[in-house]
């Protein structure tokens, strides 16, 4: 490739942000133009992080949208929406990679469920695709917008995907997603409650049963998947871990479909995926498996006389779960090589 | 109280055993005369854990059970079985706290089921009360000997046992038990896999679904209470922490029952419990609730228009998960204030 | 004891405040009559911490100081001083043992240079004993009130006290305090740099050389020690840890004493003390020695071929290094067995 | 570059063999060919490792050397030496890099004291070359057997180099190097005191003084920078932290240079380095700047009204302290661009 891309990074001083910098700067098609931080504005990267790169961070209407191919935005939720509703025009050619929830939902009235305010662009949401890239690779490579999962949608889906492809889910239970979350999860926030020696040797529940706001893009994108109605219920824990995501999912089979056969469903439907691994044998996916990866690995078993299934599913919340995702749908977008910048 | 009463600690090289130590050293009312480590024999207590306690470790035959009142095993399964039978008879006014898993089946099959190996002393089995304080106190109060419960099981059955007792659970689909561990659960072997960097911002989900050890420990113990059969799925996950442990427990109910309901139903149920908090409002339990207590918190919400109840129960595994009920046991056994030692 | 006596504490939001609270509640001659905390007064214990405990938190000024016999003070610096200036006068017989900085400095100028505020009342300096239990027993034993420790000061004087005693440190070199902390002595106040993920697997120097606040208190009272003049440099560490200190300190030596001589005198000097506990042979401190205890757990060295010995000294900065401390003080100030609350 | 190199990595199922090859893979001149572990030769890299590399591990004899390019020694002390007597002679082109300390020493003497067993092939200590590649760039550029340095080794010099260089150390005092160090630089060994119930929430000083075996490969090298005889007090510290280094280092100064002077001197030193970076301002260096990377971080500050310096030296032990330096000299040794394989 003879020019390189150029990209900004909206929100480069929370960890997801600081993340897709550190993945972009390796990523041999790429040059980073700008990295915006509205409250940081002014300061030097190496301010905000352990960093010694001594890079500017700007604020985000500085940013020039002309020459760019195309922006990562990893704002909070709500402000993302106004950064994409104020360059979006600014430039045709340029893509949008957008990190929050703000375009996830097909419909306006599940966001303002679950994000509790008004979508005030609603229009705009046909626009985006959602971008699981395993399961939509096809439109995000034609997309011009993408509202790149949560980490907690991508685990749960890439983990339940083949059980309701393959039409073996009993979905008269619910689907069961005791979700375990590496902190940096809940964002660069000053609170009490994400304090080291609040989260250091404890695990936490939080949000749990039916009130999370992953669990309706959750339900949206199962549904699809199953071409029918159904319903979980997802139970999200803190852990004494800077990052990496593991769901333990338990499902309820229709057949009698035992352990090995399951493993070769799962193993089948991603074989051709650079990305998700499927273990075979006894192994069980852990934290480990993911961690500084944009790995997908994916453990399933049918418990002993029983007519449920256990599929662990494991990511990098940071990897997969966010940036490593963005970058992921960034190459499929720009026909770039899949993998590039991420191994 | 004039005299105290003495005791013996078996197999104090163990995380449980020397839990032990450090709680009946505070307590009023024990002189701890013997401990004991088969490979550690002759060295000091300091010499095997930071402390400055400058006691003598035996062999388990060099101590004198003549003059004891009792004696805690905290020895690795099927070792418990032979001192028990080496020792019981040779003091008969002499009562055994056992903390391994030895004795804690009704039935010889189910221990050769869940552990592999045969039981040497049947017979004996019924000798022991299984004891779970808050289930079993009157029994145990009369007790020579008591099997003190696993930690899994400990967390599960308290946190259960309302919703079976009530008769509210819809036994027809399995318990669902999601249990996160600290590390000192697997004990002070010198294993690859419990390693720091092994176990370190890592989460592992080992023995899910049937295969877990404490499964047929926890059935046995949840079929007593619902006096009917049913079915769990039990699947234990290796947390990167010290000590605790925290099971999220999924329940099918039968009506229409709130979580104002639920959570009076347990309080009700424990209201005259030293050592059992149920937490109320939005509360969620977590592992610092119980952290280097004997403290049981459990918290239970129904889950938003589904049938299911969400239970979270919290213990220390080292403490009401293993040593601390073991005083806690010995204090009944005793007729002792039950708090002694322990608060 | 017929009747309890009487505390207050001040400041129960904090980490040394809450441990002050957990410690005299176990306290058998103490009765807990009120706990503040400014900002979240109106609420519940059980709201600010993991505990079930249900006791209201009001405003200091709600206080009734009238019935008080002692309050314990685990305010921010500067805020101590209002409120010993307006409680101090409002009952003659209550103590005061007040955890911060504002009344350690025998000198206004010192507490100046240090802390960078004027001291609004330096004549009642005067009145308070520096509260180092060992060092200072005999008047804080008379004394009304009382100014405890720095956490790091503490390690350290203790550390080094008896070389500087027993005329032995060649004090024309500075001696070098390399110090780790755990995270809890920065308080729980919701900073970036304190959250989970920045400190999580990382080591952090901060305020190294000459400039952290404990540089004054350590050298005031090593001075006092020595009958010297003398020199230090302080590097505080950062350690991912929740609870715990631990000083690496390098001591130039006189002459020509080796290691058994040096470990003699130590144990000399500390035989008494409940306390202070000093390691031998080759045994060093470790912060697992002194965790959770008001224990201070000391070794120390003779470098080989070296005119320098090493000390190693590990408090729980919490425990002795804050509200152990604090209680230690309680007790010798009302004639209480100094153990009491503390084993 | 159109045929890839050709390496072998013995000693793959330690910590520092495993994160060779995890470099080596991304490598883009390198296939590795095999991958060595005695004891668990027949397995796959997937069952020692959280990883899906279907990789099959042999063992050392099975290596078959003749195609070789290279071959990274990641073995244990004195099993190392075995090694490279029996491949050095089979085949002439083969280059070695040894990261164990069998050919550290100029001196097999030097060898013996610290490691405390006989050199077996002293006479080959001349041919390796001592792998600080900022220090020995042009010899390992020529060499065919290369000695990677030790973590700690690489930290100290790095940062006291500049100092020795400037010819402004006082040496009649000892640099004092207060070392700490993620437990992954212990090894992988089923060990107690490994454990993480063991390590976490600790700091565990350890062969302090005079006495770990770095302190004579550190004298050593320093020597020979300053030209001059000199002498350390080397104090390690085990950190709960899976990865990471970080050594304050204490230097008396001759004469009156000031912090900014200081920084200048360091940045000088290494303007041409890409992978040391010198810290600026009040900046100071720690674990997460180096953590991952092949990086050495130094922070320098002079202290107040005090002929000393404090400098703070972090590198990565897995990365810059043995993988990645060892890649590092490879690409040296090679002539390929020096940070392939390492951003």
């Amino acid at each position: 490739m003879q020019s390189k891309l150029s990209v900004a990074i909206y929100g480069a001083s929370g960890y997801a942000g600081y993340e897709l910098y550190r993945l972009l700067k390796r990523h041999r098609d790429v040059e980073i133009k700008h990295i915006t931080a509205e409250t940081s504005a002014g300061k030097r990267l190496s301010e905000l992080f352990p960093t010694t790169d001594d890079v500017k961070v700007v604020k985000n209407e500085e940013v020039n949208t002309a020459g760019l191919d195309a922006a990562f935005l990893s704002l909070p939720h709500g402000a993302a929406k106004s950064v994409v509703e104020s360059i979006a025009g600014t430039s045709k050619d340029m893509k949008i990679i957008d990190l929050s929830a703000d375009y996830r939902f097909d419909d306006a009235e599940e966001y303002e469920r679950w994000y509790g305010r008004k979508h005030t662009s609603p229009d705009f949401l046909d626009n985006f695709v959602y971008g699981l890239t395993e399961v939509n690779r096809e439109a995000i490579s034609r997309a011009r917008f993408v509202a790149n999962p949560g980490c907690y949608p991508t685990a749960t889906i890439l983990g339940v995907h083949p059980l309701l492809k393959g039409k073996i889910a009993d979905l008269s239970e619910p689907i069961i997603i005791d979700a375990k979350s590496g902190v940096t999860g809940a964002g660069r926030k000053p609170e009490v409650r994400l304090l080291f020696a609040e989260v250091n040797e404890n695990v936490s529940p939080y949000n749990i049963g039916y009130v999370h706001r992953h669990t309706g893009e959750i339900e949206q994108e199962l549904k699809k998947v199953a071409k029918s109605d159904l319903r979980i219920i997802f139970s999200p824990h803190l852990m004494p871990i800077t990052r990496g995501m593991l769901n333990t999912i338990y499902v309820k089979l229709k057949g009698d479909i035992a352990t090995p056969e399951l493993t070769a469903l799962f193993t089948e439907t991603y074989s051709n995926e650079p990305f998700v691994k499927v273990l075979g044998g006894d192994s069980i996916a852990s934290f480990h498996h993911t961690m500084n990866t944009n790995l997908s690995v994916i453990s399933v078993k049918r418990v002993e006389n029983s007519p449920y299934a256990i599929v662990v599913s494991s990511i990098d919340n940071l990897g997969k779960g966010a940036a490593g995702q963005a970058v992921q749908n960034f190459n499929v977008m720009f026909g770039i090589e899949e993998t590039e910048g991420l191994l």
